[in-house]
């Protein structure tokens, strides 16, 4: 098997900073773990937010500490920093090659896809943002890592796509169509969820929009080797 | 413009985990950097170790300290944390959004190479590994973010290949000659960097291999999103 991870975001239409964090840590007893934070507004604001709920995220799973504590030791900072008043949305995903799952820990009210084959649903349990509320906890899911499993995180920018013309982005219908041709790559899946969101706000982004794909694949490569590949556009 | 960076490594033949870790960070002015650490040894101690010094790298690097401060905590805390019996070889590599720039911070005698166009060179001033000098600096050198930029950095399993059969990895024409193909991507150059390093190896590497590369290209994408793709096979 091979683990596919892809990541496609873009900020707002007109504003040149994405609120959006995404980063990306080894775990120290092997895997990956990906977090992504969506800072409360837009701009310079939020990504100041965003970047620093996502470093101390970061910097504690590097210390091999459990995504759950993490991202509530993540809130309690927030919360202290801003005394309750600033909010954030925080996603921790984490491809944990020991207990051979892949967890999401969630304080967002943006539900994750997940899939095995083409059978797949949102993970919809209430979950709120960390940062404003006193006592705070994630919801986590954990999924083994079988062969065609699916995971699709994504910020606000994709849930509330479209909803200006009230032409409302159906993500899992979305989704569930991609998924009926098997050999869809994760990145064919972020590219086309993020390109359909930015389709249906009339190519005008109405905030930050991020997804994050992870897929369970055959394995392609000849070799055991560990790919990373990063693009984006500069001036 | 766009930016291509594409990071390829496996670790040394029947040895199940790499001593080289490699780190992303969003930088908090804008751009990324990537640290590149190759532990001493091999197997889990040298992961402890080159994980232990990108963790710290990381760590400050997200909080806005300068790459070359970096480097110089990473060594005082690796001499502090082994007495000075313990070395690893570290790179950064950061694309600098502010003073649009590619910054090399290197304490490795693996020399990374630079190019503008089809016009490329070895960065080869003698750099010491840290950890083990009480005192030590790194290796700065900055170059401008103009289209048909290469950056090549690799850990010593590239620089070492084939010694053994007598058949040394000529590394810096052998990416002359990929760059003879101006269309060739990060990916590709990657991946044919750590190809040819395991076939003058014989297929079984003889040290972990990482090799980074950074390239200036064209835009492709119509959009403005940013993209992060991983690919690891697990069992």
């Amino acid at each position: 098997m091979e683990l596919e991870v892809a990541v496609a975001k873009i900020s707002k239409w007109s504003v040149r900073e994405s609120g959006d964090t995404l980063e990306m840590i080894e775990r120290p007893h092997g895997g990956l773990s990906f977090v992504l934070v969506d800072g409360q507004h837009t701009g310079k604001g939020a990504k100041q937010i965003s970047n620093l709920v996502a470093r101390k995220v970061v910097a504690l799973l590097a210390d091999g500490v459990r995504d759950g504590a993490a991202a509530r030791a993540a809130h309690d900072y927030l919360y202290t920093q801003y005394d309750g008043k600033v909010s954030a949305e925080l996603h921790i995903v984490s491809i944990d090659l020991v207990s051979e799952t892949i967890v999401i820990s969630r304080n967002s009210h943006c539900a994750p896809i997940v899939g095995a084959g083409t059978t797949i649903r949102a993970i919809n349990e209430p979950s709120d943002a960390i940062g404003v509320h006193r006592r705070m906890k994630p919801t986590i899911t954990e999924i083994p890592l079988a062969p065609q499993t699916t995971v699709v995180v994504f910020t606000d920018g994709v849930l509330d796509a479209g909803v200006r013309s009230g032409d409302k982005f159906d993500v899992v219908q979305f989704v569930a169509e991609k998924l009926s041709d098997a050999n869809v790559s994760a990145q064919q899946l972020a590219d086309a969820i993020l390109a359909r969101a930015n389709e249906l706000d009339r190519g005008r982004a109405n905030d930050d929009t991020s997804v994050l794909v992870i897929r369970v694949v055959p394995r392609q490569a000849g070799d055991a080797a560990r790919r990373l590949s990063v693009r984006f556009p500069i001036e």
